[in-house]
């Protein structure tokens, strides 16, 4: 079989194409109405869920290896990733579920570069997940989302590279802004503040929400109310790009 | 001699002790009577300054490592590092330099891992430079501070590095509080300002910086004014730790 060719070639020669000890792992964030998941891949040989995950080539950018990796596991293409973590425990890579791996492909321990020790470099991305249509390699028996409160058991120390994502996530919005390719064009102040609320995943004031997001300068407001709200229509907001690009790259405290 | 030694054994046999393409490098600011200063190294071999930097020994965790590596080649022991970014450009270790390096160790290029490819992962620390003695090892000639508007001309891309780490922290006073290692333990609003304002290196707006500081909580005011001053007396502040911690932790920002 093609595929059992494949993984066996991987783990026999794959160092001559890929760095040793590195690997990269992938953490995609999707938000679509209200609901934070994260992107998960069943992997076959495993028979656990994990990140979508793989290595670079000899000469490879970092940030190129990420994007290849993500569009070649999941079909995923043109994401906008970051690189927030380096994973580098020492023993993360020769647990238990190794040990499984080896015998199921039959490859002795010191065969293969897969055994040796990996740090491995954690990269994040946010998207709306209506718009993506994630799809499993050969490598995979399924690739779906999960709502980060319903993540199963994950392989190795991909839980732990999960929740320092999410932790990112959560510290980032605090001074970099986000929702420009999450949220319409035009949207209200309760629509902002529901996005922060599921990221951060627990409610805010409304009126210090408000007065913080407002003060950050990144939003236009406009003339126009949302129609068919009966009391207080909510004025239509828009993000003001060139100061959300500014604060992108510059935060949003004491700098601005 | 004992140091030519040294070097060719670190070139042959280097990889059997580190792990090959992954490299370690510190940027250490150090600040003092409102200077900021980044600790620098001169290479023997090199001829040039370098950020001080090291390699991952196969059993050990990266955190680890970047002290053990700063320790052995500054002397500065027990510093907090952080990682904060990975270097990876494809080209980023073979550049002139390495040619001249070769050529005075006299080692040809492919009997040396050194040559190979590395990314780099990046620490940073911020201590204050009166409380430490930098020392120089075996393989620099000099171990100084640098104020970070006069740093030399340095080797490889360690240029690019300071620059990001100098971003990073400049965007982390952003959202993480600073200050408790570097101030006295009781200090004022005007001296927190010059902290903050030699950080990103320009005036900040005196009611702003106060009302944004104050807002953060991690601030106790004292009743106690500053002695010796005869109009308007400025008042002493402390951290307060509990709310300086959770903040490290958590951020500054929409969370707080």
């Amino acid at each position: 079989m093609d595929f059992d060719r494949e993984i066996r070639e991987h783990y026999l020669r794959g160092h001559e194409k890929f760095l040793r000890h590195i690997s990269i792992d992938c953490v995609v964030f999707g938000f679509f109405n209200n609901e934070l998941r994260v992107l998960l891949l069943h992997a076959k040989y495993a028979g656990h869920w994990a990140l979508p995950g793989g290595f670079i080539l000899k000469e490879e950018h970092m940030d190129a290896a990420a994007n290849r990796i993500l569009a070649e596991r999941t079909g995923l293409e043109k994401i906008y990733m970051q690189q927030f973590y380096v994973f580098s425990e020492p023993t993360r890579s020769t647990r238990k579920v190794n040990q499984q791996f080896l015998q199921n492909v039959g490859i002795s321990y010191d065969e293969s570069w897969m055994f040796e020790r990996f740090i491995s470099i954690g990269y994040t991305a946010l998207v709306n997940f209506s718009k993506v249509q994630p799809v499993a390699d050969v490598f995979s028996s399924a690739c779906e989302w999960f709502n980060i409160h319903a993540i199963p058991e994950l392989i190795l120390d991909h839980r732990e590279i999960l929740d320092k994502a999410l932790e990112s996530l959560r510290t980032q919005i605090n001074y970099h802004p986000i929702g420009f390719n999450l949220l319409p064009e035009k949207f209200t102040m309760p629509e902002l503040q529901r996005l922060y609320e599921t990221i951060l995943d627990r409610k805010l004031d409304r009126r210090n929400f408000q007065r913080k997001i407002i003060g950050t300068g990144i939003l236009k407001k406009l003339k126009e109310t949302k129609p068919g709200v009966r009391h207080k229509a909510p004025f239509y907001y828009k993000f003001d790009l060139k100061k959300y690009q500014r604060a992108l790259k510059g935060g949003m405290g004491f700098e601005s």
